[in-house]
């Protein structure tokens, strides 16, 4: 039924999982087949999950129809050249590489080509506990025929849109803010936990953070800031010459001052006249207006 | 009943918002009071809010007990010194001013010497909004005293300890957060909707945040990054990128990417085996392990 592209990590434990969950059927081909020294190895992780060695991934093509490619991102692109001229109008061409929304809209532009569908995947989180089941966000003119397809055998799966790059560009984007969430709480805490106020921060922060839904908290967040940038930025000053003093790492720290700065400089307070806006929305469409005035202006200043 | 040193926008609010609420014989005193020009201005917003203006710091101590300071940060050790010989075993001083937790210990060292009791505050919102009802963290020897005192008033005041310096320093760690947490979301959001995957983006950061409580999402977010931290900051680079073909400032990212990295020098993957730590405060501990090591070995290697 499958036919895997890239037989690592990824491929393994996913094959792993559906073998489990009874998917017969599954070939694959991997670039370290052909090294002498690798061949075994490989063909023994293939083997022990059921999966049949393929020469190469022409023969994947020629064989399977849905194909998922699993191969390191910066081979993604070169993985979907090499088998283009096989793909037919039957093909589900799912790429769950970690390449970026612009490699994952090249390739789904291929794959149109070959009247072929395409599905643009992102992983969130490790296969090594989750395997088939690891959430995974899809885009792409295919993402809901592979959704019916693989509901079935447990997988987690959630179209975001009918346009590939879009599952890659959430994922990217939810990643800010959970590694920033990370990078800001390590911060905080080496320097509450040496303060020994760290529980009453901790409580301090839950409260405000689960008074209301998430979406009210960024609203009040976002629409705040476009407004009361200066002054906070002046007020981090303080967090960070505890910081210093403390000699903790303050990047984190220093980096909001500087963000705060810059939206400052936008000039956001003066658009809205001082007076906070509704919505997010409203803020990042004015910083929007802004930058784009800032660089028609620095335009006309250089000519 | 109180006095207030320093009349700005702060002890305004307070106390137009405790007059209402019933609370009689205010005075106070602001060195705009005896400036000419200002003077006027100064005691008709007095008097316009009940408040007796007085001659200088000094009257306010020697005819109340309870002092409410609230004076601009760089002024709040020079507003205690001026008071200092005129304190009793009976007075209570309360600053409110956004000065250090060096600053305010170092009053509170002060105020100890007359017998008097004192109080850390940190006003955690706008006063024009709140006035006396802004919510205030409070420490100190005075902090329990205080908190009875006014309760009554309506005043929202929240003990955290009573060491004079803890109030301060859970505002400041309180804004690292709060803060920074802004200016990412500001990052993200920008690079979102200009993808068009905003809610998306949302709607996934919301079901990870809102699916366990903030102190669990706190332990998963700190453990996993301890032994993360490398590849976690490799997967970053993607989102960097994303930025930088967008234009989108990405200060933020940057300084996450930065933190995961220094996260990574440390070797926690190494003193963890590879194994997620419990708690937090395993990482936050370990961390402070591993840097007293480092400067150890700097020591040693300088010698």
């Amino acid at each position: 039924m499958i036919g895997f592209i890239g037989f690592g990590e990824a491929a393994y434990e996913m094959a792993k999982g559906l073998t489990q969950e009874g998917v017969t059927g599954i070939i694959a081909y991997d670039p370290l087949l052909i090294e002498q020294d690798m061949s075994h190895i490989i063909k023994e992780k293939m083997t022990a999950v059921g999966v049949v060695p393929c020469a190469d991934a022409k023969e994947v093509a020629i064989k399977r129809e849905l194909l998922i490619v699993a191969v390191p991102a910066q081979f993604a692109l070169a993985a979907c050249e090499a088998v283009e001229e096989d793909l037919t109008a039957s093909h589900l061409y799912v790429d769950v590489s970690a390449s970026s929304p612009t490699v994952k809209k090249n390739i789904a532009a291929k794959i149109a080509k070959s009247n072929g569908k395409s599905v643009d995947a992102a992983m969130l989180g490790p296969l090594t506990v989750n395997q088939h089941k690891v959430p995974m966000f899809i885009s792409g003119d295919g993402a809901h025929e592979f959704k019916k397809r693989m509901d079935p055998y447990g997988m987690n799966i959630t179209v975001v849109s009918e346009q590939a790059g879009d599952a890659s560009s959430i994922k990217l984007m939810r990643s800010i803010y959970m590694k920033g969430t990370a990078a800001l709480l390590m911060e905080l805490l080496e320097a509450s936990r040496e303060l020994k106020v760290e529980d009453q921060v901790l409580a301090s922060i839950k409260e405000t953070m689960e008074a209301v839904p998430f979406e009210q908290v960024v609203n009040q967040l976002v629409t705040g800031t476009s407004i009361h940038s200066e002054r906070r930025g002046i007020e981090l000053e303080g967090s960070l010459e505890l910081l210093e003093q403390l000699s903790i790492n303050s990047v984190m720290t220093q980096a909001s001052k500087t963000k705060l700065d810059y939206v400052s400089q936008l000039g956001l307070r003066q658009s809205f006249k001082g007076n906070r806006p509704s919505t997010w929305q409203d803020v990042i469409d004015e910083m929007k207006v802004k930058l784009q005035a800032n660089k028609a202006g620095e335009y006309h200043a250089s000519k």
